[in-house]
């Protein structure tokens, strides 16, 4: 089979991680046969360099006409000063709502030969973490009205707006059901409905919708309460489901209680199948172009892609399995490394993993 | 000295806490020949019992003329189907935004004694946590606009309004740098400057202010990345001043990595020295009445009502210092057991801490 693939790789690590994703995509295509086109475009940072805007609209209309859109990481100090709209940010935030991917998926996996690495203690970790943030990405106060205005007393206040439509809450709780009947047929909604209206509405339809899921079981936590049992006890979830902002917060919180966030993957999905696939960690400007960055996040990202995007299912189990056994070998980037272990760069672990496929 | 306190038991383990609390207050009076001046008001569930509302009127102006406020806990599942604001919480939002109390203070500490209570590993525990989170509490998503309205296409949303003016920031950034002045003069402001007007102008506001307080370092962090740093390697903290909806989450999320819910107190101020001291923990409805509760949260908060309301500075070391002895002794409340320490009751607990002072 043929596909289109538009490679996003951005700034700072993003490209020598993304550039050993690539290999694997190449190594995949000829193991089976298919015949992936790639095409680079430019995103954040090197955008803003290249054309003064994070989000070309070449690049969105590249993107628009493809099967998966693979990205790196975009964003450095250098664009830090730049004003909101035209910094990196705006282009992620753009790129989202341009192809209308309103559902994230954020695996939080620990590797059983890295469950030291997480921050918890062994006897919460117990036998690894395993859970499934799907966040919505295009909606809540990210997109809602924003500004600034004067108050009655004449000073400056700003403002922004959590809206959430029934459409919208239904599209992601669907999503979040979904994937628990894929799981272990659990969800947790979380949501503020104590205080907030949209939350209220968010719980409404989530029950309204688990009807039609009579399998899977559905609670409601706070999302104060759920920052605590992530830390407290995170075996206790399954399938997290979040507007926004809250799966922003809380699908970062549940990535570092696996320790090792150079290792986590995530998928943009919406109506159809194309999708964006990026690893979660940022672009590091730190050690960009040091041959340290850790290529796992993006060469599971990958493994992602082939299987919601393209449908390729032994292809996606692949990738899965390369990394677990190079792990397994003992084989670290210096990002995950521990006593025993042998750290090599982001070459070098790039190529095992293609050679385990 | 004259005071008159105001106290609000509240609901399940509430009054039992607050009984030893009150204790604490009485052999403080005693000891430094103070008058402390009790009265009761209800707020929460057992005021929408007696009086169908969670914050009758006479309780608000109880709580106005008096010194100091002590609350134990609101809610439980009895009123969880009520409309949003005759429910419990709604009291608590009404005594807050009421009083005017827009700075709240939660330290979240690690006794010695109780290191391995925190869900973290003891290499990242080392010699303790100690943050000090100050939430805003009268404004932002809390406060602002909500509703539901139809969409073009007609179907339901319901949005809420995240809204902060410069005199808000301002009052509640001079808290964070004050408070930082007293401790190790680190001062970490949480946002999310890179998506929201609001936390842009929450920053401007932040780093003019700094120009006060030449001797606190400033540092800024999104908050997704704070949910991170606090499971990653929360010495890195010492103040986090942030707005009302990133501080319920993170102040809870710090609270847990504690290890230890219930010794937690918290206080919330305004422009006075009028405040509100109440535990951080919640209702606990499932072991009310059953003399299990851990009393040491409230009793602290009277430490912090010492301190920061009534002045007494001595009173205030008096309690941290009797709740610390006990606890250095092997006695614990059923929360915070483990192997070779004696577990009590709440009564026994109260009057330990009590025999210290
Ligand atoms: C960079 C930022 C706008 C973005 C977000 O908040 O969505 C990032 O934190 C993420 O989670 O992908
Ligand atoms: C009960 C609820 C409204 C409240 C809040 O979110 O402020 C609570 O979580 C708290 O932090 O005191």
């Amino acid at each position: 089979m043929k596909f289109n693939i538009t490679v996003l790789p951005g700034d700072g690590i993003g490209p020598e991680v993304t550039r050993e994703a690539v290999e694997i995509i190449n190594v995949l295509g000829e193991k089976y046969g298919h015949s992936f086109e790639l095409t680079e475009e430019k995103l954040g940072g090197c955008a803003i360099d290249a054309c003064g805007v994070p989000l070309p609209d070449k690049t969105l209309e590249t993107c628009k006409s493809s099967h998966a859109v693979l990205l790196g990481a975009v964003g450095g100090p250098k664009w830090d000063g730049l004003p909101g709209n035209i910094r990196p940010e705006a282009g992620l935030l753009g790129i989202r709502g341009g192809l209308g991917l309103f559902a994230n998926l954020r695996p939080a996996v620990i590797y059983s030969s890295l469950k030291e690495a997480s921050p918890l203690r062994a006897d919460i970790v117990r036998d690894g973490i395993d859970i499934m943030v799907v966040r919505e990405l295009t909606g809540g106060i990210y997109f809602g009205k924003r500004g600034r205005e004067k108050t009655p007393s004449g000073s400056e206040a700003a403002f922004d707006t959590e809206m959430y439509s029934t459409e919208e809450i239904e599209r992601i709780a669907r999503v979040g059901f979904e994937s628990a009947m894929k799981r272990n047929k659990r969800l947790t909604s979380v949501d503020k409905a104590n205080v907030l209206e949209s939350s209220r509405l968010w719980r409404e339809v989530v029950i309204k919708l688990s009807s039609e899921f009579p399998e899977v079981s559905l609670s409601h936590m706070y999302v104060d309460n759920a920052a605590m049992q992530l830390v407290r006890n995170p075996m206790q979830f399954d399938v997290i489901v979040t507007g926004n902002m809250f799966g922003d917060i809380l699908s970062d919180e549940a990535s570092m209680i696996t320790g090792s966030i150079g290792m986590l993957p995530s998928a943009s999905l919406g109506n159809g199948t194309l999708g964006l696939y990026e690893p979660i960690h940022g672009s590091a400007p730190d050690i960009a172009g040091q041959d340290k960055a850790n290529p796992i996040a993006a060469i599971l990202s990958v493994g992602m892609m082939m299987k919601y995007s393209l449908g390729l299912e032994s292809a996606s189990q692949d990738v899965e399995t390369a990394v677990k056994n190079v792990l397994d070998k003992g084989y670290r980037t210096g990002d995950i490394a521990s006593k025993g272990t042998e750290v090599i760069g982001t070459r070098a672990m790039g190529e095992l993993i293609k050679k385990e496929i």
